[in-house]
């Protein structure tokens, strides 16, 4: 597979001696847009969670003047009428919405995709193009045996980033050109042979500054995966676990929270996302580098089979009906609280007075979380991911979109500001992380010969490396600034 | 339906308004089991894990003198050959075994039983019965749309308790008549008009003292669900989180083991099993009584979406799923240890000086484990289960066969002494149970409003009182003495 555009530059980069075929995008490309959109007049962006609001202004913003136009289609009586409307988008009922445009872009809840897509399906005028934000509809139609219809356009456009983040950055794009949060895209029906450009389109239009090739199958997985992983519940239990272990060995809360928390969403984040992962091993010495990497070898061990369990649970279609089932459950029992516990209280005092130039980064929370992160990473490439897929899923959606909000505002504002299944697959296995540090990780960190040699060596020789840096270059060193 | 016997009384007892049909075991019986097994010549029990080794002794013992045989199967090679061989059981290739049987009891692992049925079909003589002791196989092959062989019985007889409580409690039976371990039974095929006395003999030579009846679907539901709960999960998960809440709060370690754990192991499950859960409530006063309805009010609400989910995931075959793809990758990554926290090293110290007359039962805890308790029951009801099923699964065998082992040597060794599908459960729902103790009981108690007066007002004239007096009755009040 390779990617090909009549209209946009594709260019051939090398990730650590693999070949793929990616776009560059940029706001000086926002003029080629009505060439690779040609033909839509309407684009219809149902539903109004998390990508919903980034996508559709981001959209608008990119297209005005063209003539396309940008609409949005809700339940009739949702709750979220009034926030369109305040954003200066105006919604229409979502079924007529969708049998007016020529590009339907499918946001809403993924239960309520599973409910709704038969309907959905039945009102796509044939000839237009379905596009979704990752391939979970996929996997839940080959769970009931069930396919999209022939006559259309299936295109995915997949920002790796929670919606908030990829509006913010399109919005810091505005003095930053490039600036922006990547995306995927997978090209599964093509009935006109428009299908790519109109997703490469689309991927411009909301402000992607690196788009690379994947297939909705895996998409699905990786994302699904990736967020159950270091993305958001890997490193939600992972920081719980690590405050109640400084607190237990004597530290002062916030003395606590500092080095568990504002040590990973503050330096280690931004080391990672400046100078990559290697960087964090390199700034220590001494006692501080074999505790990184007693910390590393042991959270690497202990978070592989959980993290292999997460990926065959996704690949089996198990998580996808899990998620399909709680859909009916939360009409009930609504989602349950994460940012509740002690520590979280600790944590809004912290941030109230933070000194950023006074956090230092924690030996022990920075192996942790990296020993997870390469775990992670070593195992999306032994199933057979591609390496931008493989970075944007373990690295560079976590540092770059999503802890900066945690940094901001704490744990529960970025989980809950991301899909339904994401923010479920957090309360799923966050936990498993969190007992598994407890368990397993901190007894051998209490106990002599935690640090692994082959680990150790591996990951100082690890791919991963040269794979950053590449797709570093692909866009501005800018900040998100969380408003 | 209803028990129908040639060979035992079935009595008709009335639990809560409903009526069900029993037999009431004990060493009396011994004497019918020729009649009741007539017929049978050889019966293989296949495996050495939980149950093998208890059934395999206890039908034995019970046979001896009667002329039939009872042998073990195992793989060739197996490690348990010679613990087998030390019990007194000659153990034979277990293919070989299977195909000399007239009664093939399968108690290998889940996964096992899902990798090998195929072949244990083929092996079973026709006319014989294939016994099992839950319906987890009937689970896995509606997951693969197969079904069991047509010409053979298919009977289950589940012991509401651990192979080891199954056979420790058939010991103490010798001196006290009766005493054992309560069983349910599932006839799902009879060729031959045998099928319900073969199950019934089976029962009573384990020693089961209270046999009821139940289907495979609602048994396999029931008993996955219940270990997933209060049984194992659940019950770790809290008292994991006790200890958290009493140390962070001030408590020294000693004391908050002592709270959290010695008090759920020794006075609540005592009182539960001798007086019922009713009496936990009636024997505190003033703030006490409050600190308890609280913890009950809280608990009740926090865990019942998380036991939804699980009945959800168990009902839909997921939760079967799991534990099959679980079977593979136990080969590369093995248990993980569950018993290794700060917590349990305390424990052990506690445990090592314990006198028991100084454990006092603490409000908090046992109003956590009641209500999580009471919500399983009230969810179990609500799926349409018999009230004999839901006792066992939600309370008897928690307070008389699982927990007095947690009180005697740990979680460790009460949690991986039962069945491997019970312990990856464990490891998976236990975490849940634990974060949502932490995220959303104890900020509600550490506030204002906690009790709710429904709740409270539900539990204090709640059906399950004179279902678990009923049920008391058929047995003597023999604790289990753990050696």
């Amino acid at each position: 597979m390779a990617l090909k555009s009549n209209v946009f530059d594709v260019e051939t980069i090398e990730l650590a001696g693999t070949k793929e075929t990616v776009v560059k995008g940029g706001r000086h490309l926002f003029p080629k847009l009505p060439e690779a959109l040609a033909g839509i007049q309407k684009i219809a962006v149902i539903g109004w969670g998390s990508q919903g609001p980034a996508q559709a202004q981001n959209l608008r913003d990119s297209l005005e003047g063209t003539g396309v136009e940008v609409v949005v289609g809700l339940r009739a009586g949702s709750s979220s009428w009034a926030d369109a409307e305040a954003a200066g988008l105006n919604p229409g009922e979502m079924f007529d919405v969708i049998a007016g445009a020529d590009l339907v872009i499918l946001l809403i809840a993924d239960a309520a995709q599973a409910n709704l897509y038969k309907e959905v399906f039945a009102r796509i005028r044939p000839g237009a193009t379905l596009g979704l934000s990752h391939g979970f509809l996929l996997a839940h139609m080959q769970s009931v045996s069930d396919d999209f219809p022939s006559g259309i356009n299936v295109i995915a456009v997949c920002p790796k980033g929670m919606g908030p983040s990829v509006r913010r950055l399109y919005e810091q794009g505005r003095e930053v050109d490039g600036a922006g949060i990547n995306a995927s895209v997978a090209v599964h029906q093509d009935v006109d042979g428009r299908a790519t450009d109109i997703a490469l389109g689309w991927a411009v239009a909301i402000g992607a500054p690196y788009i690379f090739e994947t297939t909705l199958q895996n998409e699905v997985r990786s994302d699904v995966f990736g967020e159950r992983g270091i993305l958001l519940g890997a490193l939600h239990g992972i920081v719980e676990s690590l405050y109640r272990r400084f607190t237990e060995l004597g530290d002062a809360p916030d003395k606590a929270f500092s080095r568990a928390c504002e040590c990973v969403t503050g330096p280690l984040a931004r080391t990672i996302s400046h100078e990559g992962i290697k960087a964090v091993s390199e700034s220590f010495e001494g006692d501080a580098k074999r505790t990184f990497e007693e910390a590393y070898s042991a959270s690497y061990k202990a978070s592989m089979p959980i993290l292999a369990e997460i990926y065959d649970e996704v690949s089996s279609g198990n998580e996808i009906r899990s998620v399909v089932q709680a859909g009916e459950r939360l009409k009930k029992f609504p989602m349950s609280e994460i940012g509740t516990t002690r520590m979280w209280k600790v944590g809004d005092t912290v941030r109230a007075k933070r000194d950023e130039t006074n956090v230092e980064l924690d030996p022990t929370s920075a192996g942790t979380v990296c020993g997870t992160m390469l775990a992670q990473i070593d195992l999306l490439f032994e199933r057979g991911h591609p390496w931008s897929e493989i970075a944007n899923e373990s690295v560079i959606e976590a540092v770059d979109s999503l802890i900066p909000y945690m940094h901001a505002r704490g744990v529960g504002y970025m989980v809950d500001n991301c899909s339904t299944t994401a923010r479920l697959g957090t309360r799923k296995w966050g936990p498993r992380f969190e007992s598994s540090m407890n368990q397993e990780v901190f007894p051998v960190l209490d106990s002599e010969g935690a640090r692994d040699d082959n680990l150790v060596d591996a990951f100082q020789n690890h791919p991963i490396h040269q794979v950053l840096e590449e797709i570093a270059k692909t866009r501005p060193a800018v900040d998100i600034s969380v408003t």
